[in-house]
């Protein structure tokens, strides 16, 4: 079931920049990401996987849409949609920072890019955020512009990613640190470049706001590459499941919290901050009744039998619906069958493994221990 | 380029509970709408849509997703989001109401159904509008909760519509006006029933809130529908354009008003009504710079050498670029080649045909007038 089905592209489901060259590296699938193409497979989700965790690999994610939010009270709204306290945050530096309404549910789990006090992006999972903050802007009176900038993501991850940034942007690339940037330069042009991304393997975002580069940036990468086997790539389920990462939309949505999802080390909940969901998830995090579990089983799993109406799969205790699996891959490195699921906590009190089509798996923390991957 | 690429379909591209039934259908494609799977190929896009002039058909129109607002400010929210007049529509009425913000620019463009003064439904098109209503009640601090509802439209469409819906649901639904609803059974369960959907040849929108008769309900209009020829469909993009029904994210966007896009008469600008948007409409509608505008080339048009970067094709004169094709589509019942253009307004005030890709097309308002289609 829904396997080798086509997707109708309109221009609802916006192309990129990059999209010709996509086109032209050979990409065999797409999902739709805010509104946007966003690629899933190259040559195969194994070969891909590979080849990320080997070379280096452009990926288009310009469907990372960036909000921006501009104005006197721009610090102020940004702080307000975020339990996470973004006092110290350094000019062109990021921060995973969950964006939660009032009651502490997560509406988007995005990277947020101060470039000064009065100009910060918001650079989006898969949800309108632009509307949440205009509305909030709108309804508070805020003295600020909430819009969707022209600016096209353009990642390069992998082991030699460095190597190859540097190659195209200068020497000054190497000495990024994590979540942070630099106003790097190409094509005449000063671009906010980023030692970020959506994989464990590292590697930069280049934060493109001049589409007429995007084309001449891609070919620049592949020009210098060759000799590092650059080749186009995307977001890799396999790798993505493996280093621990969420995606929201799938692993979590508007019913959890970060609380469920693990996500609290990444809140301040004791912060001094006017933040709109900082008094409900104090109070949530007194008691926690699901969360987001890794489960591991040793042999490829057949889930189809627990399929349910809203594409994931039930997860049953004697009878008892005790949670389901959001995501899951076979992982080729470990030769293990991976899985995030939301699950009972009155389950995981009492337990440490748990039986799905006849199999037993172990059940971890996210990101799943080095041992237990390695077992 | 784009075609034939595969749609990859996660938790986060949901599923509804009429996929199964889809699947087994044959449906070949998918769009992703509202962060869920919208089917878009039956057979083939031609002879869905005769089949659908013809005959009825069932449309798993999940992804038209509900926002609830409910409590004691519904009717004031729902009114600031949209210039249209919402006081004198009855409870279980439909009226397309474009949502905007207060610059005027469009946000979405649904269909407000009104249950009761304290509680609306906003059947969307394809934005997160419920992140909007949050934003607005949370900063307005208005007594209301926003909520998407487990609420899974099915559309029965066709010249035949009437006869099915009125054999599964008894022939109350045949009373049942445009845009008008009722309360109607189905499985033990009181079913809002609408006579309504996004195509031009009649029918009806089935608003199940119950998941569980998602396929008793499927089952029931094709055992009732054999001898009409009841099948599988989705909305088609031949028979919307024919249509002039408009598609919010292609033909319009976040940086249109409804005046652009011909939608005037849907306002009630001289309405004394509290609407956020209204001041910036009246100050908009006295001039117009841009206006959406129906083309129609009496040859198949090959628009590739004109495609852009942002999925459209851009109209050209005099070196001058005066606007874009949004959507486009050969019309197999008029032999003519039909699209929906966003042009300047200057040169519509001078020309009323236009020429592309070195044939000549002429100018019309939408919906495309008949004698226009047919001449």
């Amino acid at each position: 079931m829904l396997q080798n089905k086509l997707i109708s592209v309109t221009k609802r489901t916006r192309m990129t920049p990059y999209t010709r060259r996509v086109e032209a590296a050979g990409v065999k699938a797409y999902t739709v990401y805010n509104h946007m193409l966003l690629p899933t497979v190259f040559e195969s989700p194994q070969a891909d996987y590979w080849h990320l965790c080997e070379h280096v690999q452009v990926w288009d994610v310009a469907a990372e849409v960036q909000v921006e939010v501009r104005g006197p009270d721009a610090a102020r709204l940004v702080q307000l949609m975020t339990p996470r306290d973004l006092r110290k945050i350094e000019p062109l530096q990021g921060k995973y920072a969950p964006m939660c309404d009032a009651q502490g549910f997560i509406l988007n789990d995005p990277i947020v890019i101060k470039h000064n006090d009065q100009r910060w992006w918001i650079s989006l999972a898969d949800s309108d955020i632009k509307l949440w903050a205009k509305g909030l802007a709108q309804g508070y009176g805020f003295d600020v512009e909430v819009f969707e900038p022209t600016v096209y993501p353009l990642a390069v991850q992998g082991p030699k990613a460095e190597e190859l940034v540097s190659r195209v942007f200068g020497d000054e690339a190497r000495d990024i640190r994590f979540f942070r940037g630099e106003m790097l330069e190409f094509g005449g042009e000063s671009i906010y470049v980023a030692r970020s991304g959506w994989s464990k393997q590292g590697g930069f975002e280049i934060y493109l706001h001049a589409p007429e580069l995007a084309e001449p940036l891609w070919d620049a990468l592949f020009e210098h590459g060759e000799d590092l086997h650059v080749r186009a790539g995307c977001p890799n389920g396999i790798e993505r499941i493996e280093a621990g990462l969420l995606s929201y939309g799938s692993d979590m949505d508007a019913s959890h919290t970060p609380l469920d999802c693990g996500l609290g080390s990444y809140l301040n909940l004791q912060a001094d901050i006017e933040s709109l969901s900082i008094a409900a998830l104090r109070e949530k995090a007194k008691s926690q009744s699901i969360a987001l579990k890794g489960l591991i089983f040793k042999q490829v799993m057949d889930f189809s039998s627990a399929a349910n109406s809203v594409g994931g799969f039930d997860v049953w205790h004697d009878d008892v619906l005790i949670g389901e699996i959001k995501s899951q891959v076979w992982s080729p490195r470990y030769n293990k069958h991976l899985c995030f699921a939301m699950l009972d906590t009155k389950y995981l009190n009492e337990n440490s493994t748990l039986e799905m089509c006849g199999q037993q798996g172990t059940i971890h923390d996210i990101p799943f221990p080095e041992d237990a991957l390695s077992a």
